[in-house]
């Protein structure tokens, strides 16, 4: 159960200060210095954090809720080396498990709350042979853990639009019982007709007001190309800052000029990327599309689901990860790592009210780190999380 | 302190037997099944793990003791964006920071075994600045944690041997001295010599009978020379298995058909690869070189020091990264990456007693995992650390 703590003292800020945090009605209603205060804790609700760093609640920007096998024993990969492999394994997998969508969903919520993470976005297959089981399982899974995250969810047609038809109805429909965004996947690889897909999810987006939110694992020109065409259509429909890329694998596989003409493409329609990483693939080139102003945010992906056996559902983790990966060795670039897991991400899921500031909504977590930098570095075991003002998780576990 | 427990039951093995671990001298004396045992303590010096799992120790096979920052407050990244910055940068403020290479180097050797490593490779720089000044630090944390883990240490010219004139001299004294293994660096790139640099150190290798283990950052077909120059001396003078090439970087970035070549020949000379995980390279073709008989192992690089601001000193969780980029999904796959910090890192290290088997040195570790792939794939923390048959480190910290 969340518990409520009005009195935060002795909480370290990220620009150093040590403070008393006041929460009200689920948001940071003052911050004022500890100096002159009574020191400890104040009243019997009052919490003491004894100088750990509080920092902003993480946004996970990429996971598969439904795919996971968080709870069950283990299971070794089944799937072939191919991802359309990948694809046929989870139906003969899934829908099979002994443990729910609905509870495997949310084993790993409270493992990603536990780490400090209080917003997610998770793809959700959607194809004519599932229909909209998973969804429903994942949708009950948000409404359990309500009080927990926020979890945006991706009506995601895993086995592609055209190649799988009434799968766009189906997306449709999922949009209509709840999903916040439409998914995507390799418009030409997997339907082999880019047009057709792109036409048929920018079309549902366009009708909902709903965003967009693309598997694009395409390299090289190939992917290059999809990426085009994705600009192309959020231009035209004026859904800037409403369509997510994610991985954008061409990115780091095309000439550096490419690269770059990308870039500047993704800025002026307003298209983001959302990366775990890119494992075995090259980087996308994050500082020259931060530079060009491109939203880039982070997620985890797979957690130990039907995909991979990796992850840990610590999306902090993972930044540091990316920022290793992305060269990011200086204080400055730790915190464009952390920004793609904070507030690039909060723009992203179109969160404004995000921060450690008065009248910011009080989600936030607390490390023992020195700052904000060592925070990303080394990732240390998290203390409390909050969220809406109340306490979710402690030492590791959902409360 | 270290402690002894001379009997360790319900201790759960990768093979999934449940047994008592009888240690003496150092050694696994007896592995019997639980069955038909008393459960529960059977003496006051019994420890009982509960069902945890036990897997042999841990080896992290690239490591830099003398330029970690642990014990250090946050130190923002001060060098710039190429190596020579790097190398320049460590000359200003290695020398003059207030805490002794000895004592951080210790910090991070406490660290690393809390993690279950039991073994480690550390570079230390020597030259002409510097001269054996690190090493005599590392020397001496080497021998304080003596009863924590077994290191192996690399004389590394860190700034080249042709560039910096005397550093030969330095290197052959630093192997007189207690260094296992004569290192270098880029010889094309550093010294523009290749030939005077590797002609250099393997001399010393074949007067003093030491290993060698190369930093090769060189990338491309620029790399692959250099590489075909190490196996070829390591072939002329009979090196097989004590030459060790770190990083590799070009077997990642030149064609695959020159990858396999290359493969063929590191076989053939027996020459090793150490792997980090490739950062923003490309990694090295793991499945391939392993496929074709070459040894490869993995370790940290970098953690927390003046070349990087990342790293937790886990080799196990470095393990998974360096798994996750090679693509290694099913569970022989995950074994393979068990292997880069166990078997494979033992040959390379010349440990012939590793292992949990009746008579092998009782070097391990407990984690709360239901197999071996779950402790690589989710790295969990660690419970108990044994080196030599006593305890020397739990719950993440060294005892």
């Amino acid at each position: 159960m969340p518990a409520a703590f009005p009195l935060i003292d002795n909480a370290r800020l990220a620009d150093g200060r040590t403070v008393r945090l006041t929460l009200e009605r689920g948001a940071i209603a003052a911050i004022e210095p500890m100096d002159g205060l009574r020191h400890g804790p104040s009243a019997p609700n009052a919490l003491d954090l004894h100088g750990a760093l509080v920092l902003p609640a993480l946004f996970d920007g990429h996971l598969h809720l439904d795919k996971t096998l968080s709870g069950l024993p283990w299971l070794p990969h089944g799937a072939g080396p191919d991802r359309t492999s990948r694809i046929e394994n989870d139906k003969k997998i899934l829908p099979y498990l002994p443990i729910s969508t609905r509870e495997r969903a949310g084993n790993l919520i409270r493992r990603c709350v536990a780490h400090g993470t209080g917003f997610l976005r998770s793809h959700v297959d959607i194809d004519t042979h599932c229909r909209l089981d998973r969804l429903h399982g994942v949708l009950q899974a948000r409404e359990d853990h309500a009080e927990y995250a926020d979890v945006q969810l991706v009506a995601f047609p895993q086995s592609g639009v055209i190649r799988d038809p009434g799968t766009l109805e189906l997306l449709e429909e999922a949009v209509k019982e709840g999903a916040d965004l439409v998914g995507g996947m390799d418009p030409c690889i997997i339907d082999r007709d880019p047009a057709g897909q792109l036409d048929g999810i920018f079309g549902i987006a366009d009708r909902h007001g709903v965003g967009i939110d693309i598997h694009l694992h395409e390299t090289g020109e190939l992917g290059l190309f999809s990426l085009q065409e994705i600009c192309r259509r959020a231009k035209a429909l004026d859904l800037r800052g409403k369509v997510t890329i994610s991985h954008g694998f061409c990115l780091g596989t095309i000439a550096e000029s490419s690269a770059l003409a990308a870039a500047e493409l993704m800025a002026e329609s307003g298209v983001m990327l959302a990366t775990h990483g890119a494992a075995k693939w090259p980087l996308p080139p994050l500082a020259l599309l931060r530079e060009h102003g491109v939203t880039v945010f982070a997620g985890n992906d797979d957690v130990r689901d039907t995909w991979s056996p990796y992850g840990t559902g610590d999306v902090l983790a993972r930044a540091a990860l990316i920022g290793w990966r992305a060269d990011y060795r200086r204080d400055d670039q730790l915190g464009h790592a952390f920004d793609l897991v904070t507030t690039s991400a909060a723009r992203a899921f179109g969160v404004a009210d995000h921060g450690i500031a008065v009248g910011k909504r009080a989600d936030f977590f607390t490390v023992q780190a020195e700052n904000l930098q060592e925070a990303v570095a080394s990732h240390p075991p998290r203390g409390w999380v909050f969220k809406g003002g109340r306490a979710v998780a402690c030492d590791g576990k959902a409360l």
